[in-house]
């Protein structure tokens, strides 16, 4: 069993553990990802060169970071399991796609949106 | 090496081949994050039975939920490499607290959030 | 002047009274934005009769609300007062083309977004 | 009447004459908002000159812009609309506090978040 499947089984568990699975329903998920992506985003709001590069690992800003990224990772597995998907098997599919439609010798260097061009 | 890791190494050298890494920095990543649950957010939008409890797993509903949720967890695994965060583990970390801070007995069918309490 | 412009103006004075300017870029405006987004979806994330239909106008979860919506508001006039855009013109070019796009007798309760459709 | 109460009385009747009512609970406004917002982010999701400073007032990138700043603005007061909150009153409000949170002297200059400071 992956480490991601791991992870799910126990948020699972936990949910179940506190009869909170009638509070899993997709559009709740969602929302509650949101709360999350919120809270990342905030953190690098602000300019400044550690928003803009990265933060120093000691910071406490890097230690933010990993709690808001565990919480969207979270919620969004727990969506992944209530809808029935494999994470993992439909983003290698995904990075198959994109193998494709981005060819190394036409996108060298290049962002892919167009509609950022002057 | 988990599943998890071996996506997060492989979409890292998608971005090398395409000297595309100079994209992306925490805030770049954080604003395509939000590109992605964005659609995400849009598949269930409105209302309805598919969207409320779960979509027919045949549905083009639960198709198009399976590439949103990985684009999700592309950009955010990629957020994690560039910042030198280990999501699994920090995720791991979280769920010890969140069984800490909500005791079995005391929340058992009580959503954790008091705020919408009547 | 309008109410809308008047408040523009007075979110303008206040930013250039505090040397707040320099963190008025656009990708800045707009994680703060998704920041206040997530607060006001994180007070509707779990179902419930408040939620779902509407708060009691003298509930907590109601004065939290006007709270975070005066927040998205903020920033998302700042960011069109940074670009040079007028929102209330821009809205209303919106309605004008919505209004050709979803005709009355076609639309008549059916909900625009075909992907939902079972 | 302000220009914004036009608009909300206009989006208003739109909805109504479309029976779309009872699509507009306040947790479909918001997922159908950070529909919008994603859609925004993606547009300064990638570092340039123009999504850092701002769009040349001709690009399409500012034209797109006005567009889901549109869009955002709609469904925001039309959420504030179903709610019963006057959004420019609440956001007056909000500026009353901040000036009284963030005196000049004290944050001439300075990020308000103290979680980013290095």
């Amino acid at each position: 069993m992956s480490d991601l499947e791991a992870l799910t089984l126990r948020y699972r568990r936990f949910s179940a553990e506190r009869d909170w699975e009638k509070f899993h329903d997709p559009r709740s998920l969602i929302l509650a990802l949101m709360g999350e992506v919120g809270e990342l985003a905030e953190l690098y709001q602000w300019p400044g060169s550690q928003t803009e590069s990265r933060p120093n690992p000691d910071s406490l800003l890097h230690e933010r970071s990993a709690e808001e990224i565990s919480d969207v990772l979270l919620y969004l597995i727990r969506l992944a399991d209530v809808l029935g998907i494999d994470p993992i098997d439909a983003a290698n599919r995904k990075l198959d796609a994109a193998e494709e439609r981005f060819p190394v010798d036409q996108y060298l260097g290049e962002a892919p949106d167009k509609a950022q061009a002057p």
